[in-house]
């Protein structure tokens, strides 16, 4: 995936600012950050998306790791994860990644969640259980 | 842990729509979903948020399998995986739980990223590096 800017960083190929690496995941400041320690937790393995990413429980690890130590770093009030898939969930890097997002006031990232009440539960449920194996 | 409604689901005292449940992670539909599939993934031993996420990288596991499954189940046009540290990051539920939110139209969720340029990256960078053991 020579075209991927995640793995040009990964490769050294470009600079990013790195602040963990381990044989599997790597985690570099977001060039365009939304707050102060605004940390990106990246596979090294070229996947595009969530769907990819059975047998990456690493990530779960470095999510950990990193959000621990922007805690330490900067103190924010809270701290957001997130991760998109598709571009209609607002994903512009077609390479897996986490967002890891301090919190310092809460105008870094406005989300507005449309809440309804739930109907069909059960059928719903069904519905995904039965998916998954 | 007693007044946690996470840990009332999991335990069977109130009823919840459970979609996948192994010996450590539980998931189930949000009660107030922001869209048709909206699933919460939680492990089932209580900690408040991330910070107390170590050894929890089956999380990640049941993340990926979850996604799997609501993309199958309901053809969505992406999925936004979110987790929410601290009530000014939008916690509201203090046991540790990711989003699962499928994305048909892009209203169910509206984030509005505020990003900047990014300055001082190699010291903001070595400051979380620092700290990560």
């Amino acid at each position: 995936m020579t075209d991927c800017i995640f793995c040009k960083i990964i490769d050294g190929e470009i600079p990013g600012n790195k602040v963990y690496e381990t044989e599997n995941v790597v985690a570099f400041l977001d060039a365009n950050p939304v707050s102060k320690g605004h940390t990106l937790v990246v596979p090294k393995k070229h996947v595009e998306d969530i769907h990819g990413a059975e047998d990456m429980d690493y990530l779960m690890d470095a999510l950990v790791k990193v959000s621990d130590a922007v805690e330490e770093a900067f103190d924010p009030e809270g701290i957001n994860i997130a991760q998109n898939n598709g571009e209609a969930a607002g994903q512009e890097i077609f390479h897996l990644h986490f967002h890891v997002t301090p919190i310092y006031n809460g105008n870094e990232l406005e989300i507005e969640y449309n809440r309804k009440e739930l109907r069909d539960g059960g059928k719903i449920a069904d519905r995904i259980s039965d998916r998954i194996s």
